[in-house]
């Protein structure tokens, strides 16, 4: 067993694992120019210099340009005057410390080095956290797959939005679905109510923190964080202390849309930190549903202006998301496919192509009467499909073929 | 004035009218064959034939040979079996008493040589009725303009479908717009009302009927549609004495979708014929919107399944509407030039317009994820594009321009 409350790694391990503990002190998620210096150098060097001990040396310099080209090219590379704005917090840090007194309040941390970090985080290139500091059994972070979901939105949502809510995350945990949120009240509080009581998956739940795991916010929602760290996880970039400053949330639910599968906004006002969770899941290629609801409801609002904009899915029910999330669309030939083939095609192909069964088969009279279109042009539609390879004939009956 | 009540046409005009009024009677909206034969021989030459006087002479075969290739190619063109099926209908036809009885109440028929026959009809090519009978003052006809919706949804709507209804239609009437509808209870019942309180435009609203204009159905809005035919207009493909049987509701949605600018689905069941009305509209690349609602509500489970399926746009509001079908969404949109056009782009620029959908729409974001190129790029881009007529900006949602 090490010091920081895991049973791997050697002496090396330790060393990287201090360095990242002590950039995760020092380091904001939008520091740009110190994300580019982890990326080219890797921890302990980065360490070395974010935290002061020594400067950018000889070789380093080009190594640092050639990330910076490729990931930032608009950003100035100072890293002088971004050693200004590190000194300060940089005085005083104790990495090894802070990882002994973690692990005797039962925090560990990961890092991107340890075999369970979790995989999706690098789908978030330069803003990938520099480390993820947590409670909870670690084993669990082993337990994580792909169907997890993000059920996230707004704080002050409606019973409305409480219901739906709970009925989806209830369905997804029972189906063994892990839910991420945000630990907050309203949506969030009823997504990992619902996980933890319904929960049939390895992770019922896990709660993404804007400040540090060690205290847990908002102070009304402790015991249900508790709870959470007991059955699931709670987890955080920051370190143990930091504050849930406001900007937090955001840079916060950008973890949120990685660490998920796939992220559904339930009930969302026109700004809300939903939006921000889905646009950031949008940009990660994850599928984004929302569910709708009354437009006379302002609590609705970002919702459907998440569909409206083509950044999220509706989604009514269970089915639906797991027609937008499920198995099959989480596949990453899944991802890229459809749209694209799709986009050249009328909206009576379109139609068409989708009411083509995968295995039965169907006629045209049949396809006619799903689609709701005339025979003559199911027919015209059938052999344009075919001509693009999304039908096939056999023998009379159409069908989708299989993607491999 | 002419016997039909109208003030237009000479003799020739007369008899095209009675050829037009009779054939109305005998041919459905599906009698393919009979339509290719009116659309290859023009009206005088099909009443004769389908009317039975007399048979297809000579070139008259490979004129409707022609037409028959074009539109209906999976068409077995069977006159002489269709014949059978129009013998029956035919015998007793008069379409000049027809016609004379008509006017006597009320009842105008405008045929497509009439200068006042909505070209908007037109876009349904085969499809597009024989004629369209009428009530109210038909100088209305020449009243509507591009400015028009299709306000359509379940007869059996909730007080939230009414309400929603109500504002919408009312509130477009308000701005001058057409409200076009079917008559119906529920949610064609709420936007007649809405249209004739608070319209301001030449024609508040227009039912379009399934049966005869001279039977009003159903019967309980008897009052209400002597009210539109008053004040607006009351059409209908079929000849009067039509009884509303329940295909001619699927086919008269037809109508609605291309006589009106835009389609809006206020409130719908999964199954109703405001899916078909919409549908419609889609196949004529009219835009559709539709409104949610509570996902608990089974009354708003069609509109949710229009904006999944991607056949309508989610309106919240009445600017969601104008954003979509505003007075720009309705021009025709500047015809995008050949291949020469792409030829003055940037290489980032041409990947850009490729990556332009045409149908759903897409954001800036997911735009510079599909190009992947960076936002900032993306931006100019589109304004560059925009200008050369190779992207239309929708309420956020950027396309490339159809082309006609």
């Amino acid at each position: 067993m090490t010091d920081d409350g895991t049973t791997r790694g050697g002496g090396a391990a330790d060393t990287l694992r201090a360095a990242r503990a002590g950039l995760s002190r020092i380091l904001e998620p939008r520091d740009t120019i110190g994300h580019v210096i982890l990326t080219a150098l890797g921890a302990q060097a980065a360490w070395e210099i974010v935290s002061g001990h020594r400067g950018v040396r000889g070789d380093e310099h080009a190594r640092i340009d050639r990330v910076l080209r490729e990931h930032a090219p608009a950003l100035p590379a100072s890293v002088r005057a971004a050693g200004e704005r590190w000194k300060a917090r940089a005085d005083g840090c104790d990495p090894v410390m802070d990882l002994q007194r973690a692990a005797r309040s039962g925090i560990w941390v990961c890092i991107p080095e340890d075999p369970d970090w979790p995989a999706a985080l690098d789908d978030l290139g330069l803003e990938a956290p520099v480390c993820l500091w947590g409670r909870g059994d670690r084993a669990r972070l082993g337990g994580l797959d792909r169907r997890s979901v993000a059920v996230v939105g707004s704080r002050d949502c409606s019973s409305y939005g409480r219901t739906v809510t709970y009925d989806l995350a209830g369905g997804l945990a029972a189906r063994g679905w892990t839910v991420y949120s945000g630990g907050a009240y309203g949506v969030d509080e009823a997504a990992h109510r619902a996980a933890l009581t319904t929960a049939t998956g390895a992770v019922p739940t896990v709660a993404v923190m804007a400040g540090g795991v060690d205290r847990f916010y908002p102070r009304g929602n402790d015991q249900l964080l508790h709870r959470i760290a007991d059955e699931g996880l709670v987890v955080a970039e920051a370190a143990p202390g930091t504050m849930p400053a406001r900007f937090r949330f955001l840079d916060r639910n950008r973890l949120i849309a990685a660490l998920a599968g796939a992220t559904l906004v339930t009930e969302s006002r026109w700004r809300s930190g939903a939006q921000s969770t889905a646009h950031h899941a949008n940009r990660l290629s994850r599928p984004v549903g929302a569910v709708p609801g009354s437009v006379q409801s302002a609590t609705s609002a970002g919702c459907h202006r998440l569909i409206r904009e083509g950044c999220a899915v509706l989604v009514a029910d269970i089915d639906d998301f797991l027609g937008l999330a499920g198995p099959l669309g989480t596949e990453k030939e899944m991802e890229a496919g459809p749209l694209a083939i799709f986009d050249g095609l009328s909206e009576a192909d379109r139609q068409l192509a989708d009411a083509l069964p995968v295995i039965t088969g169907a006629t045209v009279d049949s396809l006619a009467m799903v689609a709701g279109l005339p025979v003559r042009t199911v027919l015209g539609g059938l052999r344009r499909l075919e001509r693009s390879g999304l039908a096939v004939d056999r023998g009379g009956l159409w069908h989708r073929p299989r993607r491999r």
